[in-house]
């Protein structure tokens, strides 16, 4: 049996559920949030919205002992809807730092042997936040990281050059964050370099839009949620399957002393490798600056 | 090319959208929402979402002429999420009734050709309101009607008897609002009637459990959203791959002059036949009472 | 991780492992076969066949001790393309049996913990020594018996009747062998009997060209393969999702001291419950029949 | 309605048949074989293992006229069971031509207005052949060519380094036989260069292992089948959804005046675009050569 526990069922945390249900990717489910009715409503909801697949996810009251079993460990919690593409990281930070601490000794008591996908914001800063408070194997915890902004650039450059997303080979790295960066120079469409077919004012109007998209949903709908759910869904896919997807996600890098997106290998385990992309002058110096947002951002805390 | 669009993309029209985009039940999606903002940030939403898979939807943008060649029109307008469950039917039906007049013209001229498929509430009424204003046949217009309710029926019932859901044969019929009813006397467990099974006693709790269910959602979210996207969702899958499923939707009753769900054929040309259940003499009180409940409705209009 | 084990590749035993891979039901697949080098081919076009989806089932060469994990096994063993249909099941019988003599204890001694489902033929029969020789609890060693029967009634009925299967409520039940039968006293259309529907000499009809339908396959592919294959799969994820699916299987039935195949719950723990149809007299003459069809087959091992 | 032919239902076509069907990739399916008794069969045993999901095919009977709305053609004649891999590729070509002699006017004389897609070996010089008959233009006729050699390459490379196969970025071209080869120089792993990562002997040895997977499933099955309709049915997703997706199939080269395979843009046009990747000296020399061996072939017709 696949069993998920979602810490925090605002709309990502819910979306994600929804998505991991449709798809087939769990087999048990577990819930948690603090807001009882909200719990209650999407509990429902979500199993009105199964009665006619015949794959039945067994969906769970939340009890902190059903963490002892629970593969994988999403971790949707605070106010993502009023955060999320905050300009102020640090005020969103100061709030989810605290659900952090609450949760964190929670899930260590529990006997929870898995892995935890982290999704919460500011994303890389949490992640390295409950991996010390947890004091998990660093390769048990890691967090969303660029997967969302990757697919958002795939988005722009799918639209741009009306390809197939499967075509584009290529990452947005760093800080899921403003210092953010497409390392342009490794991207490719069925194997050509994208430097071959775009200008560089091309690309910087490309890296535009993928950055504007994510704010147009955001300022829209006062909140993201089908984007990050697929990534989320896919990654938790990876873990319980065992397939060894590579996905760009928040994990340790020894050299740089945090947590930052880049391609990594996913499996049961938890992250098992890394990709290291060979960066342009100008790339290296963007990854620089990102780590070092990274880095003052966490001294705060 | 499949081709569906959504009017209205509040929290029913957006999870529609999501549900047949990760299903792969449509090649071509427009959307329509009179508010700019938000649509723009569910057509980006939806796009990152479908970055990871193979299938894509072409997501277009509102635009009258685009109906000309799409099959069928999924009708979620109207503001669902507050009006759901709330007991003033008629407050509701006022505001609803003046968007399908101001939609009923447009679908009309713009050449329209397809199947309209209606979620928006008192969903038996306002159904049979777009059918009179478009005076498209009627078979081509009907409504998600009972089949929500059927799926809190089967929640309920395979919740309390721990039974897949598809081992349950049976229909809620009605009005989709306060004078739906299970019909008790046709509902089977594994081909064994469930009044053999359960007490009389016990189907009331189940009723009220069904009941309660939308209730229970309705309260802690403000809307519900996965349970009748599923819905519709197959409904339109039904229509685009003429698949003859039976499901219980809101269509006319040439017996009642009215629309009211009970269950019928969906195929590419609409509603093609009924399945008149045998009803006990309690339960042809409960229909009449729901068939009265529906035309004092409709008188108000 | 769920893993199924496949004794015997035949085109049954593949089309189960290519069914299971494709609709993801499985994560580790470990598949046993005689023939070394059909047994490389299965699993080498299988590798290739799944190397453009997300999920990723690992397949695993054939080792016994790789049963002790192992969730589900699907028991195909027996040279199903040559016998399956033929009117001489003695003959099949005694070459089956042998198989199930050889199986039994290296089940047995490998530590298998799981639950047993045989598809090889005198599918009753064999389900019944399979049990025997390994001694397993009842309920965890059962048939994919009157499932396919069950399929192709529907799929003469959906064809003559223009409906989709689903709507179809009702079972085949008895030996999954020329003594079956439609219990059509208990097969309804979209909740009305069918009986209702069709004359006495239709549902004749209708029982000769389901019946016909698998020597249709037989005589011109010389075995089946879809049919069996989709129901296998669809009962492995009852069992591996716990999803509770009531299914018409070829399970133990106290009363008639024999395997029989007729409508039960099937779940994580196997058989948990029976739905005993309320038979008419004819039918109860025919149960009585096919009943002692098996007990004589059952006799001659 | 999403409307397929496939001509000729051996093990591939009838794999395809079953994989287009499971995977919801069409709505009508017309098969075409000479065989009527096999033809009967695969249509039965299909019809049966489609009874349990929601999503239903239609299944045609063999019409020239059902040509005249149908999307795409697979091509799937011969007797690809006894010529798959044999090292007489001329023999083979000899057969499957008079097949290719057979259709083509039928098929133009049908009116068919949408896109074939070859399988039947050797599959360039065929599909050249199918275009020259038909005189369609060359967009609208293409082959499958390397993306079977194209998904071996990576099931190799995805076994002996331990990665998804999505993380795999590279492409088999040329011939679709013995001439074809890796353009190792453009295959990545998760943005990393793959000679970065392998010696050139290693190299070697994934092509070799590559090359070999397909021997091993004809010797052992004597014939292939999930690997090349797996590639088939996506192919075909890509057109009727006109998805933009980059695969690499056999179609005309203008440089080259002659079919071969490369990675290309699949859209319901047919093929859009070209991906030419850039060769080392090496490759470029494999190029060339593979580009003789198919005109070579095609000059025997």
């Amino acid at each position: 049996m696949r069993k998920i526990a979602i810490i925090g069922v605002g709309h990502v945390g819910s979306t994600t559920a929804y998505t991991l249900i449709s798809k087939n990717i769990v087999d048990e489910l577990v819930l948690f949030d603090p807001k009882e009715n909200i719990l209650r409503a999407e509990l429902n909801d979500l199993m009105d919205g199964q009665m006619e697949q015949t794959h039945q996810v067994r969906l769970i009251e939340p009890n902190l002992t059903e963490l002892k079993d629970t593969d994988v460990i999403i971790f949707a919690a605070g106010d993502i809807s009023i955060f999320e593409g905050n300009p102020d990281r640090f005020a969103e930070l100061n709030l989810t730092k605290t659900i952090v601490e609450e949760w964190a000794p929670k899930i260590t008591e529990s006997g929870f042997k898995g892995i935890i996908l982290n999704i919460t914001n500011p994303c890389d800063v949490i992640t390295q936040y409950l991996q010390e408070l947890t004091g998990f194997p660093r390769e048990r915890v890691f967090g969303t990281g660029t997967s969302l902004d990757t697919g958002r650039m795939k988005h722009a450059v799918s639209h741009s050059l009306n390809v197939h997303p499967s075509a584009i080979d290529g990452y947005v790295i760093g800080e899921h964050g403003e210092s953010q960066f497409v390392a342009w120079s490794s991207v490719r469409i069925g194997g050509v370099p994208i430097t071959d077919i775009l200008t560089k004012e091309q690309l910087t109007a490309l890296d535009a839009a993928a950055r504007d998209g994510g704010w147009v949903t955001f300022r829209g709908k006062g909140y993201t949620s089908y984007g990050i759910a697929v990534q989320a869904a896919r990654i938790a896919e990876a873990i319980l399957n065992n397939n060894h997807l590579v996905v760009p996600v928040s994990h340790y890098h020894l050299s740089e002393s945090c947590y930052v997106g880049s391609p990594a290998k996913v499996s049961q385990q938890g992250i098992t490798e890394q990709f290291p992309l060979s960066l342009s002058d100008v790339e290296q110096e963007k990854w620089q600056h990102t780590i070092q947002t990274i880095h003052s951002m966490h001294a705060t805390i």
